[in-house]
């Protein structure tokens, strides 16, 4: 599939499809600049939509040949696969409820998968796109967004480095003000889907966002929760799904952690923020404010690290394009995935073997740890705000 | 004991004593310097040590006269309540271990109390002397500091206007990172009776910071806990006491709010911080930059308030010295405690009726919750972080 | 050129080419991504180098057909202007040195004109280009990137609305410390050019940034400068160009002004920040945290505008993407800059009329202003940093 | 005078008394509450109006024996000057039409004098009281008060110790918003006596807050102005004085200046902010949130130091008293002058001799070029915005 005259790491451009993303979507307009972002994937083919005419309508826009263009995203795994020149990945960009069928039959046909967050409704499902991908020996992006950013990337290499101990505690928050009101009563689609329990699955505030908290420090931190006890709140009652959540959580390790999300926490846009504290130190990265770092080694002044400096792992300094100061943000984190993903694609492609700085992604196993963690909040609440334990997958 | 003849509010002057902080005590000196800051409190009588020759030279250059120096604080009681010109209040600076007997002996010999905090070790203890001041009609002050910025006042008035509608849930943290070592086995005196049970009570890091999260929130909302689930942990295991504490609460209305205090996370000094979220708004303050407070109406700009400015209520102006922008800090506070209390009881001692507006301080019935936080806490932790519930006292 | 079939607004797609740009460039993958990123502009052609190997390499990695990479700018221009699919407007990205001879060929090819700022070397170059501009009806960009934030878009629309009364004094700064050592010594490409007075012009440091603060305060206010008094400093002395300048401005209402721009600033990454003082409020934008705008009204809280938000300018809400609280930074605005232009064009290209709105972006007049601006910080310094008029152009 | 019997310097107490600061007065309040703070001073006579009524009532509130409550500050001088147990020194804390007449009289009576800034009118006077105090050997404090703060002495020690190199450019700013309107025609006695030129002498803003600036960047850098070029506007134009200036600055080293200072800078409480780049790092002062400093190296992420640690030079933590994290602020650092000018003179009083360490405060020689300062900004201005010499005293 990737074009062997092409492969070198340079200038290869890997080929993908998209399902879902088609007029009207918002989120996949933004995997799209993403992924074209730094000249690494091309999208070639097509599922916009379960209306054929959206399909042909948006394919049409983005100057996508037409014998590309598919009515279902079967259709599409199949003659993708056939194709000589068939896509290197397929990125599902569907709403919630369909992704474990479509990353399904995508794996079944031996393409690899870009699938957004969360990777599935239930751990079995998630479990069975775990064993499907290695069956296959296949690729898995989940893209969530956060763990692109440099100075995230940046925050584990300090962590793992050591450079600020043993973690001891761990708070995380994710705060944000847009369902204070009843939104999903006016025509707020966004408010609609996440709100309706077909659509966004069990959990809301949680499997939105909580879901953000428990990927970013879980790639700062490579630590894995053991157990956990959740309180979700449906504020105001009459809301089917949580929209206010704190969960308490103890690692594998011993240390322990807090969460807290919201969706009703008025003055906050998207104010994602995670602390790790360690023996020796500390790391603090704020997701509004994303290009700086705040690092705190004990009993010395607390060090502003920038994105674009000299003084960063070589890992945060590759995922930026910008100097120092001139500064990058969402898209920019987002596409960082992409370009992780391509360039495994590529790697792999050439037969070359795939270490973990290669890896350095959210793969499917850390989306089925996604999927667990959402359900055992849910769990943990409705037993009352218990403890509960997580399965090591 | 009050002189009548000054018994105008402006110019009256409170006669109070001490009992503790002598040489080597820090705290003392900051009680000291907050009653004399606006000149409405003189000390003229002390018991500022066990060891009589220290309360001998620290009586000496405080200029009190010999004879109102005392060998022990029950002689200092009865002397001081039998004088025509008695103290009007004792200021009880000694540790906690101690704070119940004092207290009661002055509340027996009907005198006025101001105590650090918290209250005491025992809910027992401390029901005695809420009981004891109402019987004998007595003020009460518990000197939690952070209920004394100007800021704080505002957060309150916000709150009570109902500016931010009904309250949904709380974040109150507090982090600091001075025991991140072991510092108790060097010569650090904080940190050796802070983290020794003997003196601190059952608790070290809920007792010493988790209740000023309790307080500062109860006085900015009038919020009181309901039930609670603590996890207290003790970082490193060899400690007798907690050092790092996460707590859900879950008040009397129903909101629900998360506590997080710490002894051991790098890179914070003093950092309590006070999120209260509503149906309508939000106020943010943080102690670090205490002139200043975040408040946020949904779907409007966030509004920084400071401290001196005339948009600001009277109870929050009245409790400033300086002009904007001119930074009052923790003394400054810390002496608006003592002036709510001189004033309320200047007011009392000539014959006025107090109201709300008079009493706008931790008394003894908040500080008995206090008390109840701290025990709650262990008790939850201690049988395995589960919910328990908070007496209504 | 237009494709008729395609102008309704929101599908065309107009096409241009680029001059500069080639393998090693930094800023002319700025522009194709920027140029990009909205679906709106679409590369077609290009002069990349001087070497038309580079040009070759470069174009053939951006997929342009062969027969449309030209070896020189002046065939590029005078083909393009030939053909039925030529081009809708050039890019000129090349250094500084070559900018007026390039957008003059292109002018004279009767095809509209994007170029990097400043905008030439030469007043009576600049006056030149407006002429030809303005005789041949042709649209003309100076890319300023930093008029394509959206809350400097927020600011402008602020001070137009008379929210802060009328301007009184303005307050722009600059700092960057990537100069602070010699480092047009090492092989630091863009440190050899800056510093370069054959390829930078006269100046270094008012002409790179000290002209990004005339630009933002006049896209912001409108002002115009009447007089100002510079000094440029050359540190350390043996640089031939400017490395730091302070300088007083008076605007045409008799408003004062004062820009400081730095590249020795140590602890500054690229710090510019924008203040602009009214009778009755006052704005101000920092860059470094470009998604948020403190607007001030005399006598109420300060408060934080932020981007995305429903309560901000339609003009500054059309120029996001993402909502509140999902960073959008540079590149965002850049692509701002070029889909602003693209619409321009667009309108003119099916004879509608354009007015203020649809020409909210830096021309060629306001080009020529900063030409006018550096030679005049140049002339005042040389002069012994005395007062100069500056020509009203 | 001083107490030879208590001449420890743990346990010393400065007599003093005050001319000025009656009822009515905000800065008399100031001024005895910081020289109370740490017990080093004790008032004991004064001459606090010119009705001596005022001074009667003021005296007696603040227990003053009324033999020490003079009706005119030349008889209290004398007085003072021949009584066993006279003054240690005087504090003069009158309107600055009368500074140089009352610190002449109490020199001549040979006693040591703190003063409010700016010291006096004219240059002359200056120079004369310069010229006295050495003549007597007399000790002098002009009471500016930043340079009291904790942080700023931390930058004095910070660029004296070489860590940022050798200046190369300072930015010093000041900007409030209070005379934004005509308040001197309401019933602000400030903004009345502020504005008038019998009173506050020939310059308003330069005189009232740009001479903070001069000073504090003098204090921190030691360096001396060469020359400067000035723009005073009197905003709004019926004003007989000043509100916003500009003052570029050349010192002694070749280091290059700007400083601004407002009054109608709206959104700005007391804003002064203080940043010394040299060739090596940088140092950040915001005197509204006082308890920090931000630190750059060349090449390093940016650091912040905080008040209160223990990495901090001896002579920032000699002046600090709470824990970091636990805010000082304005009184403290106000405090801190008089705790320095009080150890001084004990010290000079035991007959030990004063290095650079004791007299770390601002004395009469720095007073002067504070008055040759603004005097030298009126003139540079009045003839047009021009370059001129400062005299070096």
């Amino acid at each position: 599939m990737i074009d062997a005259s092409k492969a070198s790491k340079a200038s290869a451009v890997v080929k993908y499809g998209m399902v879902g993303g088609g007029e009207g979507s918002f989120i996949g307009d933004v995997h799209r600049k993403a992924a074209a972002f730094d000249g690494k994937c091309r999208l070639v083919a097509g599922c916009f939509s379960r209306d054929y005419n959206n399909t042909l309508r948006t394919g049409k826009n983005l100057d996508i040949v037409k014998g590309r263009l598919y009515k279902d995203y079967m259709e599409m795994a199949r003659a993708e696969a056939e194709r000589e020149d068939g896509i290197d990945f397929v990125s599902i960009v569907t709403t919630n409820s369909t992704h474990f069928e479509v990353a399904k039959a995508f794996l079944e046909a031996g393409i690899n998968v870009s699938c957004d967050k969360p990777l599935c409704f239930e751990t079995g499902q998630a479990k069975e796109l775990k064993r499907l991908a290695e069956e296959k020996g296949l690729l898995f992006l989940v893209t969530y967004a956060y763990s692109g950013y440099p100075m995230v990337e940046e925050a584990r290499n300090i962590v793992k480095a050591g450079q600020i101990g043993e973690v001891r505690t761990v708070m995380g928050e994710y705060p944000q003000d847009w369902l204070t009101d009843l939104e999903e009563e006016t025509d707020n689609k966004q408010a609609k889907w996440r709100t309706d329990p077909e659509i966004a699955g069990i959990s809301n505030c949680v499997g939105d966002i909580g879901s953000h908290i428990e990927n970013t420090v879980n790639y700062i931190t490579g630590l894995r929760i053991k157990r956990l006890c959740a309180r979700l709140e449906y504020i105001p009652p009459s809301r089917p799904l949580d929209t206010n959540a704190h969960v308490m959580v103890e690692y594998e390790n011993g240390a322990s952690g807090m969460y807290w999300s919201s969706q009703i926490a008025v003055g906050h846009e998207n104010g994602l923020c995670i602390r790790i504290y360690g023996t020796r130190g500390s790391v603090e990265w704020v997701q509004e404010t994303p290009n700086s770092l705040r690092v705190c080694s004990l009993g010395e002044p607390a060090k502003i690290y920038t994105r674009g400096q000299g003084y960063l792992s070589p890992q945060a300094q590759k995922l930026t394009r910008l100097p120092a100061g001139h500064p990058e943000a969402y898209y920019e984190a987002f596409a960082n995935l992409y370009s992780k993903f391509a360039d495994a694609i590529i790697k792999k492609s050439i037969g070359e073997d795939l270490d973990g700085n290669d890896l350095c992604f959210t793969g499917v196993a850390e989306g089925l740890n996604g999927v667990e963690f959402i359900h055992k909040c849910v769990e943990s609440s409705s037993k009352g705000c218990v403890w509960v334990d997580v399965e090591q997958l």
